[in-house]
């Protein structure tokens, strides 16, 4: 049985795929069943990694997805528009989507879900997080037994890149950003990535699947690394932490009204040495769950590149295919696989919320600064693990405390009053630590 | 759409399944669909950590299997037999399995497959490989649009507890074997875990899905820790690199005929610290997979225990589970799951393949014996990374060196006639690098 596959896009990740699919042997057996029916490019006459044949070949997107000979749709082709006008339109052609596309699912997921379960058709979107690496399977086929406490991620590599070499170099941002384009591990307008978009785009996706339900994607609190200072990455270092930029969504409880509570979120971290994401260095990707009762797992690999991201659409191509062979009824899907959503779920008010920090504080290089810093940590309710001065420029000091875990709100009452004293210059820089 | 599910054994693991089977609220939706329906245990009379109903419990575990109400046969009460009649009597009446049993899977893994096959049925074994962690379903389902390289696991949790803390006290072998007895982390007997055989099952196991092809189990050169000297875990460290206990199935190319060739093995081994296996602690297992295009990724978590091995056991449930809403012919399987074998493989000959090793030789304290050494490496063809000498004991000294990647029949004549030489009293240890 020849499934006919549709690609939208043959740029790195669509010439990868294809790339597969045109050279099954020593994969698995079902890739020798996918034949690559049609490719949608924006230039036929650019020149091209992969042999395909002339006839392959169209400028017309909507010709791909209206072929009769394609079951399955690809779309890599990026960007918002006409990415996900063209997924429906699949959709409603009766066929199942691949999509690596992270910005169209963070933004319209349910939308597409929803006329993908009244379709009876996959989505499916291994690719759009993590690269390569298994996660999204996994998450819906692999830990359905259990209730999942918290999914937290390095999930943006350009990212990690620049923070591995800030922390290996010393080195400042916008150093290692100039050297990262120039290397292509960073785009051109690097906004996306360095500001967290990016990886806000993927806890959204994360989320959804972990908790059985959405959150809107812009209502996530993200920051990123573009203001982060490399005195930071240093002191973080001296006192044992590692600074990554984490993607966090955590299950908080259940409302009364039956509605999961989350804390999900983006931002620049501490993690101790130790903890297991702080070995994830360079471009690469990690995600770690934790459940009842599974405990810890972390999936760990390349978080992009052609090929790892081509191996994830290939998978999802595969998993469609295989169920094919089943047969059954059209439109009867494997609940696993189709992975609706099941709860509603919120975002809590961050006030609300509870966090490890880390904060920098300039101050006059003055005797007892250290002791009314403390209290007014001490009279806002926030317990300190650690308090240390360190060495400022121009005579001034920087003093740094690490909190225990403490309610945001109390934090940033202690924060106020602290901006307040007299010998306090700055608050120089405020960072999460787990 | 219920599903009724037997269980054979009520042990830890059989205990955490019915655990997550009777508190559905929070877990994927289809486990809500799941009803035990019978249970066999070996007393009826002893307190369970659940409560089950008594008329679901029976001491006759062929009642489970042929119990009309049960469809999927859940088998977790280990051992060879009855454990493989049980599993091979519930196929035979058209049942699917789930099982946890990694010795039957490695020992009779083409016998069931073959029978399942023929009657339609699966027959999932997340919970025999790495606990819980996701390895099996990602190897199926995940990973089918490469050729895999290499996978290489610290798949023993026990060894791996043993090795940290060695690593860690620079304590002797005896010493925390017996302490991780006296806690639970090492059976009384634990010859199958320290002396390689609990890993040689798992990478049996996974060499089978990885390369779609199994090799006999009997023939997977298999070296524990049982004899590995705290000297040289000491050594390693100092020379940068960490001692795991690694199972390893490597990919080494196509014979004439098509077979694929196969270097497959358990030994304890010396990773370079920046490793990513190098950095799973404690009774944590980790897998790494190799392949292209998708380059190297890592799955990491607790490779025992009754809370992750019961979240593997419901993951394969709801696998089948999933499927069966597909609705379909009887009979009619999903090939990613189901995982046949599609090639024949075999084991090359040890000689021919190709290591880097690590070889601590006890020498009399003699000017020009590292010269000697060196020289019979090099008259062999074996290069050397390194050779240190090490302080010995009663004047003696320790010399250690570590070659390049050699073939093993080089190596060993070169070991001949290293321990030819009269400076040489002994060849103390002998280890694998990579």
């Amino acid at each position: 049985m020849t499934i006919g596959i549709g690609l939208l896009g043959l740029g790195t990740v669509g010439a990868g795929v294809a790339a597969i699919l045109s050279s099954p042997e020593g994969r698995h057996p079902l890739v020798g069943q996918l034949a690559l029916r049609r490719v949608a490019v924006r230039d036929l006459s650019r020149p091209r990694p992969v042999d395909l044949a002339p006839e392959v070949l169209t400028t017309n997107p909507e010709a791909v997805v209206d072929d009769p000979a394609v079951d399955i749709v690809v779309e890599v082709m990026g960007g918002l528009e006409p990415a996900r006008s063209l997924i429906l339109r699949a959709i409603a052609a009766g066929k199942s989507v691949v999509t690596a596309n992270k910005a169209v699912i963070a933004r319209y997921g349910e939308e597409i879900a929803a006329a993908a379960a009244a379709r009876g058709v996959y989505v499916l979107i291994e690719a759009a997080v993590g690269g390569g690496i298994p996660i999204i399977e996994p998450l819906k086929q692999s830990l359905g037994g259990n209730r999942l406490q918290r999914v937290s991620g390095i999930i943006n590599g350009t990212t990690n890149y620049i923070l591995s070499r800030m922390a290996e170099e010393g080195a400042a941002y916008d150093a290692v950003l100039a050297d990262a384009q120039r290397l292509g591990y960073a785009e051109a307008d690097p906004a996306a990535d360095v500001q967290g978009g990016d990886a806000a785009d993927k806890i959204a996706i994360l989320t959804g699947l972990a908790y059985g339900g959405s959150v809107p994607r812009a209502s996530i609190p993200t920051e990123g690394i573009d203001r982060l200072d490399s005195r930071d990455v240093a002191y973080a270092a001296q006192l044992g932490f590692v600074v990554k930029l984490l993607a966090v969504a955590q299950h908080l409880g259940t409302a009364d009204d039956g509605t999961e509570l989350l804390d999900v979120r983006v931002h620049p971290t501490l993690l101790p040495r130790q903890h297991p994401l702080a070995g994830v260095h360079g471009v690469n990707n990690a995600i770690l769950v934790e459940g009842d009762p599974v405990g810890q797992v972390m999936f760990y690999g390349p978080g992009a590149g052609a090929g790892p991201t081509a191996s994830a659409v290939v998978a999802d191509i595969l998993n469609i295919a295989g169920i094919r062979q089943v047969g059954g009824a059209p439109g009867q899907l494997d609940p696993l696989l189709a992975a609706g959503s099941w709860r509603l779920c919120r975002l809590v008010d961050g006030s609300r919320t509870r966090h490890r920090n880390y904060v920098r504080l300039q101050t006059r290089d003055q005797a007892g600064v250290i002791g009314r810093i403390g209290t007014c940590f001490g009279d806002a309710g926030v317990s300190l693990q650690s308090i240390v001065q360190f060495e400022g420029q121009n005579g001034a000091a920087e003093i740094v405390a690490i909190t225990h875990e403490v309610l945001e709100q109390h934090f940033r009452t202690a924060l106020d009053a602290i901006e307040a004293l007299a010998e306090v210059e700055a608050v120089a820089a405020c960072l999460r630590t787990l």
